[in-house]
């Protein structure tokens, strides 16, 4: 069997670095300390200031990149990504970062976050005679540029980005230039640091500094556009101010608990969500079990604020390939036993109260549940972290589609029972909204919680069909 | 560079099934659970009643069999093996099952555990015309058995094994017979179980039997051969009987928390290990954090006794690799950057306590308290949930040798200064030995804590050359 | 060291199969008969009415495709490619069959030849906003069709062809059509033929239909343009007439001898170039060899006329790979003897004829020589079935520049000096064109011997810089 | 289809090289020369006075041995091995050179030839307790070896092959000798050369020594045994004398034809055969063609003597991987086709000589017959330049078994009928004789011609079997 998860994916992280010696061993290292923001593929591109030099595979950073590819990349300027697939089938093709050659020169560009209007513009370019390398989003971001008539590569970079809509932190090499910008509602987050020897570093999440030796300056602010070439680095605001619309799953569930993002701290937010969460939806329960390793510190809260004490009553695999051979006499759960296993001691004879951050189709739950229910629990109270899931994204984040959302097609009576536990509970809108209050960032998009889409998009579903029948040995 | 742990080295797991529709398939997903017993090579040997098919590779269980491997390995019983190599070198050669051919007919062979005398009784069977396939000690087992004038298996077995010392949980398959055997001190453990189709099941920890719905029965005891064919199953006790000697460090470190082994629950002992731990060494501080993942149990247990608040503050890497590419510009303390990071949240101007389970050379340990210091930790404190390690193990464990063991050549107060930390302190080898008082078991075995060595043994490091140079990819 | 043949190249092969239940398979066996036109590199596209699909990848025809490949090919019509690069740098990115997807929908090309205004069109539609995924010539074809706003795929196709200028054999395939097309000069061969379950094949040679049981029925025409669909078969002529320019070096050289193209068997036009140059170039001597195997057929020819016996005294390698490891003490003419050695028993005392093909840059050639010398021959003469190669080729054929070629640059006396052979003599120009009198398919080019391009020329040099820096692992 | 050709086997070259700065270097070479004797597997084992070095895989030697694995191949002296397995499975353990660990130290061992009684000696070291590692014949030379009192190496040597019986060319190579031996009947040949730089060399054949730049010395004798160390090089006849029984198949077919082995040129013995058989049965046509490549002198020889002109009517592929995808409507003769082609030019309306070398089972023969009938030859005139093979050989050489031989159970003329030609004439036993009359080496092996074997045979069909199921990416 194929194992699947059901938590909603990331898309990818995006790493840049200029004026460095090291710089592609430098993106190596961020890259691989945000691998948890992609797992599918990862890339490179250098350049030494003539020629971009570019290196990008399937699989996990610590796999692909080899003394001998990092020596390959060249030069002191460097951007890099991690690829999780929302758009764009699954193979090499489709890796980032992106790199073409136009009239404007050769131009390499790493994207976290989705555009909303990618396909009207694809469609419209084909018929203009545009022939497209990926089926990836971001490759509309060149063909705009390639097609433009602005001769200044910001100055079509600009326009470019004036016609697409979405969420987009991008980092844009050339030659000449390490541009990072970020949508005018920044939905994704792309921080900038600074190291001792003088590089300048871009990333999605802090943990990227503390493994480089950089930093932290501030994050790039919704709309900004920061340009760095050898006479500078200037601050450009080249759009339309929009409102900020960050990602509140970024703290629920996506980013490493030792980041910073949004000029906050993962760690406290999600702590303080677990806290809200018992002061909310309180239960009498003998311990206190988080589904690891993402529910771990909202547990944490939990328990400090009931009083229950916290176990590890779940111990988690972390020796997991993408296939696992089923035997033909069915395994009970056998997609969750992979992964997770209890730990009888712990929830035998118990009241337990299981922390979860989200469910989206609430299989593995149950699996979950079944198993510390065999294991003798008493009671199972399931606590959530965040509000019910009802909506998809259309940001950058892979939650499943309306009808797949058990949130959205059954009320909290009907989860509890199709769980099977005790008592269900999530945590309300205004209690989630309370853990991040007075945040210097200002507002949030929590469109999968309410459905307020803060950008217009289109249902591109029915345009999302595979271009090509392609081979995974093919690139 | 290539990562190395701070932390012993298990040498193996072993898993075998009788009389089971997918014994290869339940070997696999056994070996795949108890895949942090070794991650260099994993076998797979089976029998149709005629012949032995066997499967090994080296790297991680669930990369190395894939479906049509499986299937190719037919019959309903099955041994397995991971290894990590604590004897012979890391080549395929020398991954296990070992299966051989000899006038007894084919006999596969799965050992945890290390012998004492392998290297006399090698260098007596070269002398003798005996040509070695391996570096393993476990091969002297059966040429021994080849060289056997009994022409019954059983009995060149246990002849075999009457020649040998030291640690052997083992698992033997032929045509007719699983056998499984342990040494009369027991030092490794090995646990036997019932599927409810009838088939038995041997496996070195009971985590293999959650994965493949297998009831736990009880331990194969010390000296003891379980024989199973098709005639049924028999226990016998061919050796003199011995001291219990159960590895006490299994319990420490090693065996996952949601084990039982030596019949009693891993998460129990380690979670005993912590409060005694806060007990006799007692510090006003205002956060607990372990060294994720081993020691994670035990500071809970150190802080539900404490009452100090227990805090993930530091984050563990899950997507490592074997070998990472350093800057030139020396990032300090990459070695443990590339594992851990600190979440400066959570220890910034506290009073930390850090539980570790064991510290071995302590130059990881150092690191990560200086990680913890630069995020801002007023004190740190140091707390190990075992007593000083000053002992190298020749049962089954790699251990570092008395120059490396810091605790070995140097003080508690000399370490402190080493590790640069504001107090330290090891839990006593009585409060160790009462976190297991009135274990059923019997006797554990505590050389690496005392140098007390249950069984004598050979002083094999000038013979432990390796026999040829050897390229990896040669077989 | 890397081997480099001193014999020209050929760019690539070609085969087309329209309704046929095995298109794949006979496609794959179609490109391994003409294995010799191009060893980097295979493709096979094939289609089943509404897809395209596509496999390619670095190797051997017999080594790239496998079972399960040719079973993913599904659909009853394909076109397929052998590559050796002439344009464009050594990338699987480069294989062919390119498939692109436009606004005229999926659309697949294999092309064999060379366009000489490919990167003034390249320049002109990059300037215009196009993106290129390739660095070879054949992609300006789709970008031409990409931009047409004719909406009819065959007025785009010859609307696009009507822009470039050049060799071209080539197939298009797209979900509708299968179509053949051969530039109005007809430097490259293209074969029509038809198998007895109805299917149509087009090959670059007829080898290719001896061993898919197909009937060779006649060429495609310079100028011609077949288009199959579900409604026939049609024949267009939408390009300008232009004198035949037959590539008079696919009898010389590259052909298989079993072949027939231009309407000729390439064996009989080889074997009456040895008979003109026995007949012009007449020499005393005991024995005839030939430089195995491409001219053994002409020696064949030349030892018939001449009556001097013909002797396999050169044994040519079959087992070389790509590069070989030479030993520091330099072995002399290493090279050669990779390939070549001498049968001592033949040459030994003997005034020896040495029948070759052409000459580039006389490297080996001198080696072969140097080799027979030593083996003991009395005297040497060199014989070559063809004039002295004086310039390069633009239409398809990987012949070295000018300042390479050693008849471009020396007198035959001082090729005869530099060779160290008794005596040098080439095929005259008119007798060469003797060979082929009264060829049914008219006239021939014969650039390289005269430096008269049937078709002006972009110099190409200055622009033929690769584009980007790449890795051979990246794609 | 997997493709099988109907031409026995050579089971191995085998090449040593005492005192050579780049021992390992020119041992590759040496085994890419012999590649035709052996292309399932290659090894090379070098010492540099201390250890032995060993590097061998499965597939050619130019793509096994790689240039950072000849450098780990250090040391000055070196022997290696090509094998085609004619005992033991086809797997990389079976590999050749051997390279064992005893008592005498580390043995390395390369062997061409069949043993007729290694099953019986076998089977009784196993009843002894010996394991073997393999299932090659040559095995049991270095159990007996190792099992000797002799503590000599030399001794036990001489000791363990004064037991076996058989077939052997060995070379063996240890820290301090490199030793050759040719069995007393002189079964497979066994060259000896000398470098310019003092190396002494040993090869199969002497084309081995063309590309490393050896003088040819020497045959190694018929029971002679070459002992070379650090003293000088010994000569040794440890065995009792027998009748020479040099195996005439290597003239017929197996040597390169630019090779001497026997003292006599591989060259001119096929161009004899050849001739003689134009003697003794002639017949009148239109052309003689060859059964490419290794018939091809032997055509020439018969031509020469008839007057009737040869012709490459037949075209070779050299692109043959080892299994072909063969479409599901069968296409005729399918496999031959993927080896040759007719050239209709040469055979139509012709009267048509086939030379071949040998007729084993005859099935490819017949094929070949048809597509030449098919192409038009007017009449098929079969001759084969040696006697009738009607046995199979126990020294070394594939040949099927009597039931496959169509020789062995047909007539002449019923051959003649099966394989559809107008005549058919073999070479007679004396005439086949006559061509190596005068031979210095003296009497020749023509067990398979005639079925009397000089040395007794043990009937180990039974025996045979395979001892273990394996799977190829094992080892």
């Amino acid at each position: 069997m194929i194992l699947q998860s059901d938590k909603p994916k990331e898309e990818c992280a995006i790493f840049g670095i200029y004026n460095s010696k090291e710089a592609a061993n430098f993106t190596y290292l961020g890259l691989y300390s945000m691998q948890h923001r992609g797992q599918e593929s990862s890339g490179i591109v250098t350049t030494d200031g003539s020629h971009l030099y570019r290196y990008a595979n399937m699989g996990l950073v610590a796999n692909i990149f080899t003394q001998p590819k990092i020596k390959e990349l060249i030069g002191d300027s460097a951007i890099g990504h991690n690829r999780y697939s929302t758009t764009g089938a699954s193979f090499l093709r489709n890796a980032q970062p992106i790199r073409v050659e136009s009239h404007l020169g050769p131009v390499a560009l790493a994207h976290n976050g989705n555009l909303v209007n990618s396909w009207d513009i694809r469609n419209r370019l084909e018929r203009d005679g545009s022939i497209f390398q990926t089926t990836i989003d971001s490759e509309v971001i060149v063909h705009l540029m390639a097609k433009s008539h602005k001769t200044d590569l910001l100055e079509a970079l600009c326009e470019s980005l004036g016609q697409v809509r979405g969420a987009y932190s991008l980092l844009v090499l050339t030659p000449r230039y390490l541009i990072a910008v970020r949508d005018p509602n920044g939905f994704r987050p792309l921080v900038m640091g600074k190291r001792s020897d003088g590089a300048i570093v871009f990333a999605s999440e802090t943990c990227a500094f503390d493994i480089t030796e950089t930093e932290y300056v501030r994050d790039v602010e919704p709309g900004e556009m920061v340009v760095i070439d050898h006479t500078g680095m200037r601050s450009l605001y080249p759009f339309p101010k929009a409102k900020p619309s960050l990602c509140i799953f970024e703290y629920i569930y996506f980013a490493r608990p030792d980041s910073y993002i949004f000029e906050e701290s993962v760690y406290k937010v999600r702590k303080s969500l677990g806290r809200q969460l018992a002061r909310v939806m309180p239960v009498e329960a003998d311990v206190i079990i988080p589904v690891p390793d993402s529910a771990n510190i909202a547990a944490l809260g939990y328990s400090e604020e009931s009083g229950i004490p916290y176990q590890s009553g779940l111990v988690r695999s972390h020796y997991i390939g993408r296939t696992f051979i089923e035997p033909d006499q069915k395994i009970r759960d056998f997609g969750a036993k992979i992964k997770y296993n209890v730990v009888k001691e712990v929830v035998n004879g118990k009241r337990v109260v299981i922390i979860d951050d989200s469910v989206m189709r609430g299989t593995t739950s149950r699996k979950i549940i079944k198993m510390i229910r065999n294991a003798g629990a008493k009671e199972i109270h399931f606590r959530v972290s965040a509000p019910p899931t009802v909506s998809p994204c259309y940001y950058g984040i892979d939650i499943p589609t309306h009808k797949e959302l058990i949130a959205s097609t059954h009320s909290i009576d009907e989860i509890q029972k199709y769980l099977r536990v005790d008592s269900l509970a999530y945590l309300t809108l205004d209690t989630m909204h309370k853990a991040v209050e007075g945040h210097k960032g200002g507002g949030f998009c929590d469109a999968c919680f309410t459905s307020n889409y803060p950008v217009e998009f289109q249902d591109h579903a029915g345009n999302q069909k595979s271009l090509f029948t392609e081979y995974a040995t093919e690139e």
